[in-house]
């Protein structure tokens, strides 16, 4: 299969390198960008449209066909703009612990009110309106499957989120309309949003998605670095026909 | 134990032939009716007492005593009319991943409007009233654990579902006061019905038994195509004592 | 770590036997006091802070530091009231399937009213206040994970539960403020509470935690009867920075 994987918050591309690896070892095509405004990219002061456009071109530029486009949190959004983009080049879509916005919706609005205050209040104080957890609430929330070593060791592999891709509210005039095949990879010990009906990321983000096949795992939030071998099988069994 | 295995939609006592030997090797007796107007039954105008009396007839017939009856999916509204008609017989219930009805229920009762509207359209255009799910629905909701060729494997096994025993409207005075021990075993990766709080099977479905006795597996709604090996084992974890 | 472990209704600190010599093999210290009116304590006639007081009396007089705090179902709503008295000696609470009361909520008010009903007649009948579930409900609904013959060791285990402890209404003034780090351990089985939104241990009572560490496990209510190693591995997880 040919894998697209698209990155959460705090990430770039680099963050799938043992996934990819996995992957790549049982035979399949990986690509992983880094979103517009991630990683090493000096901007921070890029739009949502700035993230999904880059991996469209990603995609087109490399001529790629038959892809299965993976999306991991804060990636999920960006999954959805590019499915209406172009769908013809795209097999299945697979959210893993990911958002699926309402038509409307920004990223902010699926998170509980104190969590976007937090964000918000870290987004002022750091100069360029980015932010990034405090590494207390990240490994507990996001690392809770992980020991202290391997979450500091992670937590050094993330950098500051820009806070414009939050923040823009996403027009979805044609998403839930795609007659793309859909699946949902569901981390079963995922808190990095609060567990439950309120919140949590599934079934209340998956039910979204209509019928979708469900592929479920042990582990956290952050399994590409915790158990990045089974994320790949996960990734496989999500994807196949 | 001597388990009467009560099979789901679309299938036939044939289902459990994987199941049962597993049962079997583990030094229990299986009974798997086939149900009125399934399988090889060339009738499809059957109704739901047809099929309740179908299993009653087999279970008195043959003289058990001290059955663990088992529902599987469609079958969980088959025992409860089993079980309101001969509970002497009757050691233990286990619902599978079954339905359990109210008082004046219909199986479609139990389904989203949107299965409702897909069921009764395939209803109407086969002929005789019955009705297939899509393969590729069948496969990405049913078959979500299993591998392409697997999935083909049972669905070739799969016979078209009378209408009558889902619309059918169940009386059902004394299953709810019934002094019968029961368990409900429970497929976490189940999504034949969508998960969550509005129509999931698990715990909207089992909390209708009362107290319970819970028993989880790994897979899908099909594990008995899937892994039959474990499910025998939970099987036997959900009837013993 | 400095584990000391808070035992629920019907056990005493022996209860933690083959879980305190699992965490002792791995380099840990454990202390497991019996709650007063519990066990062979030959009172029945005890309060909730006399249990509380007794487990503060007992970190005290040892002159513990750093302790990881461990609440057991009914031990849940003692460590909040240790919590309360001695923050500074505790280094994180791990709430194991257990109550966490709201202000001016006592445990019987976290009981489905059935329950409860059953609780105060049995209590009513037992002479000195004290009430034991039936052996069929207990080995249902909290041992569904155990056979027959590990069910009744544990059930000889038991002894009869003060009722003054589940009716006695807390004052929390000081808990949901409290900067201690926090573990949800969740068996995933355990219907010893009915699962659903409604009554069910997790995700109802752990989000009244705010932000905590989730870590989870197959298994029902007891798992320290019936897998003591694992539950030590996962009180580890729980507990570790």
């Amino acid at each position: 299969m040919q894998f697209v994987l698209v990155h959460g918050a705090w990430h770039d591309g680099h963050c799938w390198a043992e996934v990819a690896g996995a992957l790549a070892r049982a035979g399949h095509r990986v690509g992983a960008p880094t979103l517009a405004g991630h990683g090493q990219d000096a901007r921070r002061d890029v739009s949502h449209a700035d993230c999904s456009r880059g991996v469209v071109e990603y995609i087109v530029q490399a001529g790629l066909d038959e892809v299965v486009l993976v999306g991991h949190s804060f990636g999920g959004s960006v999954v959805q703009k590019v499915a209406e983009a172009i769908p013809a080049r795209l097999r299945r879509l697979v959210f893993f612990n990911a958002f699926v916005l309402l038509d409307g919706q920004c990223v902010l609005d699926e998170h509980p009110p104190h969590y976007r205050a937090i964000i918000e209040r870290l987004s002022r104080a750091s100069g360029d309106g980015s932010f990034r957890l405090p590494f207390r609430v990240w490994r507990e929330t996001f690392m809770n499957d992980a020991d202290l070593a391997t979450a500091r060791r992670a937590w050094g592999r993330t950098s500051p989120e820009p806070i414009g891709p939050f923040r823009d509210r996403l027009r979805l005039p044609r998403f839930f309309g795609l007659d793309l095949p859909r699946s949902w990879l569901n981390a079963r010990d995922d808190t990095a949003l609060p567990p439950g009906p309120q919140w949590g990321w599934h079934p209340r983000l998956s039910s979204r998605l209509g019928p979708y096949r469900l592929v479920q795992m042990p582990g956290g939030h952050e399994t590409l670095f915790t158990d990045p071998e089974l994320l790949a099988c996960k990734l496989i069994e999500a994807g196949r026909d």
